[in-house]
């Protein structure tokens, strides 16, 4: 009975308090296709791409897409194979190629598991939402956010990733249309162009 | 017989095409309460709030909320009044109340007639997903876009709005927790420390 009360009281709490905190973060899925937009702030420039995550062996490859009238813009697919440390990119109509080392380690698309759990909500409204969490990097008055984390609740999709230095955000992130799995293993594989792959990245705009 | 061929050849194609770009914007609701995170560009800043919304007498309600310890910080109350063009800004803990002249003309959060659809996608994955659309102002050969809206398809709540001014980002807002209509409508009502106001707007920070 007691046990009973103590339990009532620890719900009624819950309720007052509004949304609790979950015990810990969401484990994302390690392999997916979707979709992608990524704000770079210091350029201003959207740029929209197809993505395969591959977490299991740390590859990622993006397809930029391309919908606009765009004259002097280049469009690029990029490999990047973290097992290597290095990044493939092709430009998509020459199929030209550049082969660059990578100096940032491999960061997942996860909530690291030491991460602060920040706010819980519905993206959307009554009727048509999605239930999503925030978690960040932030160390109580120890330490500011330099990464912020929007996942879904309960199968911890990714939805917003955004990146923060000197407390200004660098790249703001946002996933959509995922699904499940890797559809085509074989897009982690470069053209043959890049065997004989340059080592200079190639510019975005030809003119 | 020939009119279900049709019927059944339009089918495959929007099949074959993807998502079809809708007819025309859905229309957003008037009257909601929610939450809300705008990230400014110019000062790297999140500041989160309630937002009590109702565009039938053009009127917004914001309540900064506070969660982390920001000693320096004050937190205001703003209440926006677009028929009377004023805008009261309420600091939290002294309510002393400053009355400022609205400048920019109403705009609400909604898609307006002639704008530009950019694009149609699920928030989330399989399973754990809500539809959205991409809105802008743009026109395709002649303007760059100056605002980006994603609104859910079916009843068209706001999910984030950006606005760009030459070409980079100056705000952006992301909503959520939307209920329809407004539980309070006396948030809308300036405390009584309002009737003396003064002109000047308050500073965020006191240090």
């Amino acid at each position: 009975m007691q046990r009973l009360l103590l339990v009532l009281v620890a719900a009624a709490g819950a309720l007052v308090l509004g949304l609790e905190p979950p015990r810990g973060p969401c484990v994302a899925p390690l392999q997916w296709d979707g979709r992608m937009v990524q704000y770079d702030h210091s350029s201003g420039r959207n740029s929209r791409a197809n993505i395969s995550y591959d977490g299991v062996t740390r590859r990622i490859r993006i397809l930029q897409t391309h919908r606009r009238h765009t004259p002097c813009q280049r469009f690029f697919e990029f490999i990047y194979l973290y097992d290597s440390m290095v990044m493939f990119q092709i430009e998509q109509k020459t199929k030209q190629c550049s082969k660059i080392a990578l100096s940032e380690p491999w960061d997942p698309y996860d909530i690291p598991e030491n991460s602060t759990f920040e706010d819980a909500y519905f993206i959307g409204g009554v009727g048509e939402r999605v239930a999503v969490q925030e978690w960040s990097d932030r160390k109580p008055a120890r330490k500011h956010e330099t990464w912020v984390g929007v996942y879904t609740t309960r199968d911890c999709y990714p939805v917003q990733e955004t990146y923060t230095r000197n407390s200004s955000v660098t790249t703001s992130t946002r996933f959509f249309d995922l699904q499940l799995g890797i559809r085509d293993p074989d897009v982690f594989t470069p053209p043959s162009t890049c065997q004989s792959a340059r080592p200079e990245r190639m510019a975005e705009s030809t003119c």
